[in-house]
């Protein structure tokens, strides 16, 4: 066994993703397809919700789906093939019917910031429908509220 | 040879992309990912500059490259695999340096708002380094005011 | 309504598949990056199921599952962004639990071959295990002897 | 800092790169999409390179491309999101022309041999034509047959 450092995960209350820019995400401008930091934002949500006890393959399971009501990038630099960028990530409101996570993309060497953005979430049941979170599922309320207030020292 | 119909490709101003939701672009929770709907964007406004007479293509081979510099959308409803949709654009801006299209994606069969959204642009050399679009290709420069005015009536 | 000419959908046996190759398809090479191939094969394969009556949505929607057990592709030219690609496909073969379909992707304007491969399928229940497709699904087990017939034309 | 275990990155001259299976590789079929294995595939070979010494960024910046000339996965269990796995790969060929690499997808918690696949490449020079490796870049040529021979023991 090997052993590596990973940087802290967590920065001031912000949760922060480490991971590599991948060659089949470039496109021929020779930079990362702006369409997978959409996709980078979700790995690291969900990669937070694991970290933090309350893993969306769980609530899945317990038919309880969320999905994407609204998703913002805007792009400051351009990440190459091969940069590792780290992407910090906190709640910035949730009122037990939707949420809403912030995200910024920095250079995991200079810590320039590379594009920020958001995404806004609502909880539906499985046949996709709304319901009350705080009712059937309070332990899920409870663990996006204490999320929230851990993210008030961003 | 065999004839199809398809919609006008403009309607009041607004240019129509007609597109088919595809299998490969579902995620498990049975509906198209949301991180597409960007893709259908450029999808959408690449076809727009080639029937406007001024395709990306050309334009990266006389050097002009135009990155993305934000994007947006909201999702209002779910959009399934084999459903065509029309993805309506026009664009909202352009001074020169920077232009911005906004888009509606409707249900091709309903004609309902499925999600909406921008993405906003920028000019850059080969160098990936801005330059003066006016002076240095003032028929791309025309063009694009071309397009802001035939934006004007949506 | 405009009207536009596509070429015939059927030559000789084989299906006829027509695609641009998309901006977002391509990577720092300056082509279409390898693994879109196989997302191609499977857009022209549901496209020829539902043109020969048998859409995927429906045999998903009577919980008739067709996974992909291999795939194939050999590359011989780039296909490059703006290109058009046709697609030809025929069945190789089917008894019941298993199909294949073998395709070639050609450069629309100039008919060279650009790549080609081979996808291998089964048919599984919505539990995700296999069941007597003749016995259970007779028209579908039918449907695909046809569509094998169909084939030996090419 | 925390620190995380990782299984050895080589076992037996098999070099092992461990990934998780991401919620946007999905479909609706509720399992990774097969097109992302060719991928994945990609994503550890080019560990590979850059962990033996010869990062693909580098040879890319020597004007040196190594385009995939053919892919072949066959799929054995399905892969579900959230899966952890490990992807082994080895060098099965190279001849100063070419080489091909072989890949073994396994389960990580039990060690199921989930897919298996090869990839075939080659050399190409920055006009994306062939070139005599051996002579043009000696070092590229020794470094590839050091990967074969380490490769023998698999």
């Amino acid at each position: 066994m090997r052993e590596i450092k990973l940087p802290d995960s967590s920065i001031n209350g912000e949760y922060v993703f480490t991971r590599k820019a991948l060659y089949y995400e470039t496109d021929q401008m020779g930079i990362i397809h702006h369409s997978n930091y959409i996709r980078w934002f979700e790995e690291a949500r969900l990669a937070y919700l694991e970290e933090k006890g309350c893993s969306y393959k769980e609530l899945e399971a317990r038919k309880i789906i969320i999905p994407v009501i609204s998703a913002e990038c805007r792009y400051k630099k351009s990440v190459h093939y091969g940069d590792t960028v780290d992407i910090c990530l906190h709640l910035t409101g949730f009122n037990g019917v939707k949420f809403s996570v912030a995200y910024r993309v920095l250079d995991h060497e200079t810590g320039e910031l590379m594009a920020e953005g958001e995404t806004g979430h609502c909880f539906l049941n499985e046949k996709m429908q709304p319901f009350r979170l705080k009712k059937e599922a309070p332990d899920v309320y409870d663990f996006f509220k204490t999320c929230l207030e851990e993210s008030a020292d961003v």
